[in-house]
């Protein structure tokens, strides 16, 4: 059977290119540049794929690119997408390939991501005529700083022609060995808001001749908290977080106006609406109760990530029949706090996102987006087998 | 010289009547009406002049009166007035004369105001050829509640004709023997206000079909504190309470309506303005913040009671000058925190409102308006001769 | 075989019962009786099953008992439970059975549990000796007011012998004919506490004499918003409700105590901990800041209500396997906001608590424990036969 | 009569010396130095006496002495306070004499001080053979910033030997040729404190494993609002501003501290202890309702300037009675709002501090410690007059 004959080919050459995997990770690592700012690190990823004769095409405003593989049989097309920014981080691990980019590290391990992708890209190349439909590597920017690199990428029309899309995302949370994953919604939506109250600066001892901003901006902080407690249904996922409150000045003046920065969080895009408006009016209410205006920019950017039943449960079926030896669990690891703006792919085609462990062996807490962020490089083997078994799988 | 002769004279028949004016206080104390009730009251007070011969004349649509003397002379017009309501207090106190009238009590002294103007309306009406000018004794009724009582008795013309008020009130906190005087700014001005917040019922379990009244209401008391504590003057004067808040409910249903009462308290008339605008605003915040609507009662009452500079100048000095052996201190006592219907008086004429202090003679205390307040009865004639001094002095 | 027999027999006694269940409905509807105050209610069902020939037997401090009906065959003991108290609410429907008694109605269907339950048993007795193992059908008291009727019955030993039970409710938000259910965790659980914030009385002119425990409260409520909104991971299930605030006074006064009644609803033991501290917390906080004191009655009552999943899949799957024609729909409901002292149950025995439609045909809206609950009674058939074959499925 | 002719003498130098005067404070506008950092303007006003032959004498750790001007005749000791720092102000004037120090102005008027007090010094100095009793001149540094330059002047002896002090200042909102002036509690006294609350950072879309700061600071800053609003006599004065809330963060991460800086208000001393207490009480509120730490600093500086009665009495007199042409009116300008360190002088001395009033001729509006901050020169010789017949009156 084919597929059985091209999945232990294609198993064989990823083990055999298991230190090439590591070795571009590595290079990813100690060469970090953050969202939107990535140009020799496409650069780099490109000339990998010049010197195999493999071709690419940009999209979007980014340095995005795709990279297709084209099996001449017909068939269905997937997108496999890896995403390669790092994060404005100064790295705390000591290691000999250490960020040398001072203040951007690779704390959320897309330079894993990345590394396993080419190397699976290019032995599906190199098995092209053996398979059917097409494959399209999306290698994207920029997912970890709004709006992301996958909207421009799908504006540009990165998804024409493309039926379905799998992602991955390894997981320092979750045992090295073992696949996670959840199906509909499985990783928050979000939005980002500012606000600057203005108001009337003033003189401490003469407060009646002032409208206090720092007044205003913290009793809208204390109302805000109703909209989780009070406005959303207790079944339903929400958060709605001040990040910053920019009232600085001095002992002895009341401030004339003070800029908070917000972020929000949800599982339904039905919830974004709510909590858009409420946040809304607790502002007009403010602007009343203490005579100051608002200037509010809200930004809605990733959508609920959601992964389509059927495809998931394919992918997922399709990993545990494998039985991967470096596999060794598949569980639903239920839903994901963070955002991704994998999201984006996932609102315009049937999509799925799944998880791979990459916790320490000794099992010691290394969060992503921390300086101490931590892979094990155990992981790779195990992601480019499982994405290379569900892409085998799907094509079949 | 005619002044000294009539003073003499008065203070004679004064310190004759001293058990009198006792007798009288004390009938009153056990017989209390609450404000807008006192119809026995007044009809006792009216017989005691009835059957001097003394008439009487109703004005206002209470039962507050007014006796006029006359000396047929030339001279100016002065009004003196006592009030003669109780409150609906239970009397705890162990005396012979204690209230007959369940949850009705003299627990703020009028009961002796009513009595030493009596007796000394009586000495006056006796000496009235000696005099120049006219007396209008004014007995008010319903001092204690809004709308108060004399400001039906000015609309119904009892200042008619009148060049100048004159008032006392006894006082728990001074020392017996003492008068307490202020000038301009006095006693209060005082609003009431109530609020209702109505947002939607429902059940506890179920925020999100809901619109809590009881956190509207609650974010709304937090929010009022700002108006004392930054839209007034640190120099000016104000307080703004919220007295009742009605939530009153189950565990498990969410209220969909409140009902607050409020006071506002203030020593010019235009910080009034500047509250009422002020609450208002923070209403309307809070119906924005909470999608809640409110109906508001709003109540500007009782006006800041101004002592006119000149008459209280003239009256204190007359006080001091008269060196009536029952008076052992004459002192600027600064402004008082209640507000009293007095003050309507004295929008409407120069007028002056002094405190006889009555302090129990061990020093202890018994608050205005509580269920153990007590009068040292020697405070009666010192009451009417103060009064009296100042009367004859004025007509001078 | 037996089972098919034994199912069809008793699926034909139910068909052949149904006017016997309505009138038995109605009868209740008609004489409701509060939680802890159902004397007559139990022994109206007493007399029954006593008619019958059937004994039952007293459990707990309340009126609950119950019926035995042991096949004499080996095998496990199954508890049916059915709950029988009304609510203190005024009916408003117009129905010829209406609430006989005032301010009581059966406005959750309880009267329909218990009608449906002693038919099913008396068929279960008749059939007995053709079944395996025992089936004790729980008649549980005070379902709707803390502590509940399960728990003293629980405690007197009621589930002694028993492997396991089952409940059902009629709900009249899902379509007559439907059966709703959902595994793990399906209604909330319960704490409810009482606060009593207690400062210093005082005249509102004279703010700074007194504590005032109005704005205590006021603060406690903003502050406890928090809670949720901070405190609770946002994929979990909470809330908390101030349902009542007692701060009920005059304008003039500033209120020396408030008390205010709270209510939280959790699905999970361990955010009840979280809750429970996060509220002492916010309480000593709120003593701290206004110098005032509190008394904290706190109740944690209903468990969360965990339907066992083996059990379930086993009692969902009999039901849907028997083809009942009256049931339309087998659906997961997912979980619900009220809680339920079933729970208690549940705790002790791998239990299953399913859902039986009640809708009104044409859809109308008729909340439970609104005073126009109204209760399709085609469910009652339904209810009987899901309930039937459950247990001749379990018994099996 | 002595006085006179001294008076006369006087009167007719200073006249003679206004364009010295205004030449000497253009100088130090040209030439600010900030509070603390004055070395330059004390050496240039030491060198002016040492040019004259007059002795200084170092005070205190900062750049402060004094010249002593010995009648050798018995009397009394006064001194007379001046003070020369700037303020850290970019000056927005286009003067031919505006600020050369970028970002340093005399917006306050100690330059004017500075100015006129030297010439005064030097023809008191003159005429130093025909006074009695001693004359301290005080050139004071760092009025404008917290702790001061008065104190460390105090501490080091500077009112060793002296009965009494005498202080002015310009006044930009009343008109040039009036002296304000008012008895007691005359500038405000003033505390400032810093708060930092630390909880845990933390994602923002997980906020239950964080302790968000900006919360704990928000709610800070309502419950702080019920000092003044229920703490506080309505009657007295006070003022608590949050003047900064250092919450500079991201959109996406939940703060783990946050630094409120705030200033307080009083007029009495008793009230300080109020208000410092009550805040503590509430950060200690806070660190309990939100599981943060608190980490205060609280500087109790200025004090409340207390002008004595008597010695008040007699300058405000003496200035009225020598019927000095440029004056054009001296009136009780009630109590100020903001603080001035010459209070620590009052507090060890009966002194008096008056203002001159500095208004543009126009009218119009330039506030102190604003970039436009404008001084009409005609109050020079005002100062002048009035602190020389205050000096010469008191030592008569």
């Amino acid at each position: 059977m084919t597929f059985l004959t091209n999945q232990n080919e294609l198993m064989t050459k990823l083990e055999d290119s298991t230190e090439e995997i590591i070795n571009l990770r590595r290079y990813f690592h100690q060469h970090p540049e953050v969202s939107f700012k990535e140009e020799n690190t496409a650069k780099y990823i490109k000339s990998y794929y010049h010197d195999l004769g493999i071709e690419t095409k940009n999209y979007g405003s980014g340095y995005g690119f795709v990279v297709d593989i084209n099996s001449g049989n017909p068939g269905k097309t997937i997108a496999l997408r890896a995403d390669f920014d790092a994060l404005a981080i100064q790295e705390e691990n000591d290691l000999p390939f250490k960020s040398e980019n001072p203040g951007v590290m690779h704390a959320c391990g897309h330079d894993g991501h990345t590394a396993y992708m080419m190397v699976l890209a290019k032995h599906l190349y190199e098995m092209k005529n053996k398979l059917r439909g097409k494959i399209r590597i999306i290698h994207q920017p920029a997912e970890e700083v709004s709006p992301g690199g996958a909207k421009s990428m799908i504006d540009a029309g990165v998804l024409e022609g493309v039926d379905n899309v799998i992602g991955a995302h390894v997981m320092s949370s979750m045992p090295t060995g073992s696949i996670g994953y959840h199906n509909q919604e499985t990783q928050t939506g979000r939005a980002n808001f500012s606000i600057t109250f203005t108001g009337k600066g003033g003189h401490a001892s003469m407060p009646h001749l002032s409208k206090d901003a720092i007044v205003a901006g913290s009793y809208f902080v204390t109302a805000l908290q109703t909209v989780v407690s009070r406005n959303i249904d207790p079944f339903d996922t929400a958060s709605v977080t001040i990040g910053s409150f920019d009232g600085v000045g001095s002992y002895n003046a009341i401030k004339a106006s003070v800029e908070l920065k917000g972020d929000v969080r949800i599982m339904k895009e039905s919830t974004r609406q709510i909590i858009r408006q409420r946040i809304q009016k607790i502002v007009n209410g403010v602007c009343d109760m203490f005579d100051v205006t608002a200037d509010i920019n809200y930004d809605d950017n990733y959508p609920v990530l959601y992964n389509d039943e059927k495809l998931t449960d394919q992918i997922i079926s399709a990993i545990k029949q494998a039985k991967i030896p470096e596999i060794t669990e598949v569980f639903d690891c239920g839903p994901q706090d963070p955002s991704e703006d994998f999201a984006y792919f996932a609102q315009d085609r049937p999509s799925c996102f799944f998880y791979v462990g990459c916790q320490a062996s000794d099992g010691s807490n290394h969060p992503h987006h921390s300086p101490d962020f931590f892979m094990n490089e155990d992981c790779l083997i195990v992601a480019a087998k499982a994405m290379g078994t569900a892409t085998l799988d799907y094509l079949q």
